[in-house]
Order: structure tokens, then sequence, then C-alpha cells
């Protein structure tokens, strides 16, 4: 093939995987090509967590630079008791920015009412999946919010610290047999530092694999600390080709933790390198 | 193989390629580590250009959070008048942050005095490659300071504006059956500007391919603008595929020529497009 037109086809493809994925290429390499397969390649959005130091001006500042669309929004810049009108202005400014929310979370539910908080938010944002951190005792009501709501949850895994979902194996022993719209967002590098085999848990997760939280670490273990993607000891190339294999349609989301008061250049680089990685994997 | 175990050889092996690249990850990624192959990745560096408007300090602040420690090194951060106290000063600074400069330029050469200039900087910073720009005219004077000086000459293209060498093959049409120590600096933005096919005159430039400056660009032609790698238009794995092919040895230096005043995000999700692109076709 031509080899612009490769690329571009390449890179064009990385914008319109899933279905409701905004490209993070620009609306000019897209307009006008037709000739797309969608579900060619993952998408890429960001972690609202990743800006925890920084308000919705800024953090929509920092996305419009990294070329990011999508965003897991979370409370501090959405709290969970936010009036419509809040909500409605809070979406409008990252509609302006041309953002999607596409998910709310992580959002821990401890009690039933958190549960129905967490349901009535979401609906109220307009999502159709929490990414979620539900108690084991509350997964039948979480079920139950789940089917009269048709909206999803993404239970999140947080690391060998987490006495409710430390890996991936934890989450989908609880939510396997329950309704198919219970899965994983899969942080991958909380799962690695609790020991799992992240090619094995995406290959195991399917289609149960809703979310994703992608960054890099350092070590597995409790000690192993947030780092840029592509310097830490998480196999990249592995991952993306275990996604493409089980031909996953959600986004993947970077979050990155260190630097959390300077974070645009470790971010730049941990986005550059997952699209790289994916652009290699097409 | 074991995954993190594979993970950790394909980066380690990235900073170890070619004789004297220093890596760009951690020492203690690297440290302790005797099973690597070298030469099975591409080492990446900086092009001094990047850094036009900022001290050497400056520089290297963001080579040292980059995570990039191969330099060519530029004449506004080391003169070619430079005394030798001066020259001694900021290789020291450069090496105090584990940065190796590993050529000069790039260098106009319009007369035989700038030709003997350049060698004698070259020598004196100790470098043995010069990255320049001779005038068609000076090839057979430079022919000979190569062979009287051992030094390399990487004759730089600069895209459909540069009267001399627009693409890589307006200088190996100039150099091929010349001494073996003269060759291409191949600059692949303006090359492809120039209207090259990337794949193919890096196979052309087989091991006339000295040092290469890596950029991304909006267009062919002179339209063409510097951006992010990954955002324009180039097929990055086809030319790392093309760079292993011919069992490249040489530098991919990153030289980033947007956002000037403010590159650092843009050089980050630049270094990691092109490291994820590395990774994946090990």
């Amino acid at each position: 093939m031509e080899q612009s037109r490769k690329a571009f086809i390449q890179k064009a493809a990385l914008g319109i995987a899933g279905t409701a994925a905004i490209p993070f290429f620009s609306k000019t390499a897209i307009a006008g090509n037709t000739s797309l397969k969608a579900g060619t390649a993952l998408p890429v959005g960001i972690a609202g967590y990743t800006f925890a130091k920084f308000d919705v001006e800024k953090s929509i500042a920092m996305m419009k630079r990294l070329g990011i669309h999508n965003l897991s929004v979370k409370d501090f810049h959405l709290p969970l008791d936010s009036s419509a009108e809040k909500i409605s202005t809070v979406l409008a400014q990252f509609a302006a920015a041309e953002i999607k929310v596409y998910t709310v979370g992580v959002i821990y539910m401890k009690t039933k009412e958190a549960v129905d908080t967490a349901f009535d938010y979401a609906k109220k944002v307009g999502v159709d999946m929490i990414v979620g951190v539900p108690n084991y005792d509350l997964l039948d009501y979480t079920e139950q919010k789940v089917k009269s709501t048709n909206i999803k949850i993404a239970i999140h895994n947080h690391g060998p610290e987490d006495l409710l979902y430390p890996g991936p194996a934890e989450v989908l022993d609880r939510i396997k047999s329950r309704d198919a719209r219970m899965g994983l967002c899969m942080d991958i590098g909380h799962a690695r530092r609790a020991g799992a085999n992240l090619e094995k848990a995406i290959k195991e997760s399917g289609n149960r694999l809703f979310d994703l939280h992608i960054k890099d670490v350092t070590a597995t273990g409790k000690e192993g600390k947030a780092i840029e993607i592509g310097r830490g000891i998480i196999d990249f190339p592995a991952v993306v080709k275990a996604l493409n294999n089980i031909n996953y349609k959600g986004m993947c989301s970077i979050e990155y933790e260190k630097d959390m008061t300077d974070p645009l250049p470790g971010i730049a680089e941990s986005i550059g390198f997952f699209k790289g990685v994916i652009v290699s994997n097409i």
C-alpha cells in the first residue's frame, strides 16, 4: 500500500473503533476518508483521576493538547451530588472541547444508598456504564440496579492493598455468573502489582472486560510505583495483542499517577507510547 | 516467555543497540541483566535543534525528565569557535546528567574554511561524526578531510526548500561512490516532505545511513508542518521495520520543531510514540 495512505488508514482507524469513541487524531485527518473499517484499533481515553490536582478548565486544556477526546469523569470534576444544572454545565464544557464523557468513576459503594446514588448519577450524566467498587454484599443489589436501569457496572481492581478486588480474578469470580452487563474495569498496573498475568487475565475476562485503566508500574507487589508507560515492567505489545485477540471494544483510558502536580509530559509520553504500540499492532 | 521478563528484555534491549548508545531506560532496569543481546533494538536520542529556545541547563533538565541520554549537540549550545575550556565545561555538564554527545550539527559548510572549522570542532568535541551540509563543490575537499581525520560526515537533507539536499536521494547520489565514511543523516520529516518513500529510501541508504532526525509532518510538500510523532502522515511502523531490515546501527534522534517555546509535552509524546513502535518491532 502507498506509504502515507497506509499510515493514514492505520492512524485514522485508531479513532473509530468501538461504538462511540471519538478519534484522537485530528478531524481533518479523519474527514473525507470513507474506507475506514471500524473496530480495527483501540481507542484511547483518559481516566479522570489523572487530573486530581487540576480543575475542569485545566484538565480540558491538557486533554486538548494531548489530542484526547474520551474521558472517564471523576467526582472531583463532577460531584455525585451535582445538580442537573451543574452536570449540564460541566458536560457542556467538555463537549465544547470535543471531549466525550464515556463513563463515571471510580465510585466506591459501601451501602445500598451509595449504589442508588451511583446509578442515579450515571443516569443524570447520561453514561451507560459506571466504573465502581461495590462491596461484596452489595453485588446482588448492584445486579438489580443494572437490570432496572440498563446501566453497566465495570468493577475496578486496585492492587495488593485492595481488600475487595486486588486483581481481575477477584472481580471475575464474583460477576461471571451474573448479568452480562456486569464486568470489569481492569487497571492493568494494579493488576500487575497484584500478580496477574495480563495476557491471561485479558483472555479470561473476554467480553466481561468493559473498560481499562492503562498505566505502567516499576515492580510487582506493594512496592510497585506508577511510572511513564514504557518505562516500567508491563509488556505493552503483549497487552495490546491480547486486547485485539478478544476483540476488545471498550476504551483504553490512560491513568497517570506520577508527578501529579506536573503530569503533562508524563501523560504525553505515556499516551504516545501506548499509541505507538497500538499503531504497530493493527 | 514469562511476561515481565520478556518486557524487561524488550525494553532493556532498546538501550544497548549500536556501540556507544546509552539506554533510555533507567540504569536500575539495565543493571544486573547479563542476557541482553546487543543490536536488537534502536537507540533513541535527541537532535539539539529541538532545544533551540533553551540553554544547556534547561535542555538537560528536559532530557533528564524524558529519560534520554544521547544528544546531537547544536552550535547554540556549543559554538563552533568554543575554547577548549568551554567545550570541556559543556561536555562535563552533559556527562554529569549521563548524556552522551554522540555527534555535532547540523553544520553548514559553504567554504573550505567552514569545512576545516567543522572537522576541527568535531575533533575537539571528541565525536567521530559530523552532521553537516557541505556545498556540492566542497564534497571533494570534505572527503579529503574525512580521510585525514577519520571523522565521518552524515549529510543532512532539509526538504523541498533545500536547494542542495532536499531528500535522501540528493545526498546518496553525491556520496555513494565516495569514501565509506561519507553518509546520510536522514531527516525523515523533510525527506517525506520532499516526496521520498521512506521505506525505499532507508533500504537504498543501507550502510550509508549514519544518523536520523525523527519527526512527523502534517503533509508532503512545502506546506508540511512539524507535528507530534504519530499525529502526522509518516508510517512509523514501516520506518522502524525498514531500519531493522538494514540492521541500522546509528541513533534515532527525535527532532521536535513544534511549540518550540514549550516543547516538553510534544517531545515526550513523540518519544513515547517512537519507543512504542520500536518495542513492538523487536
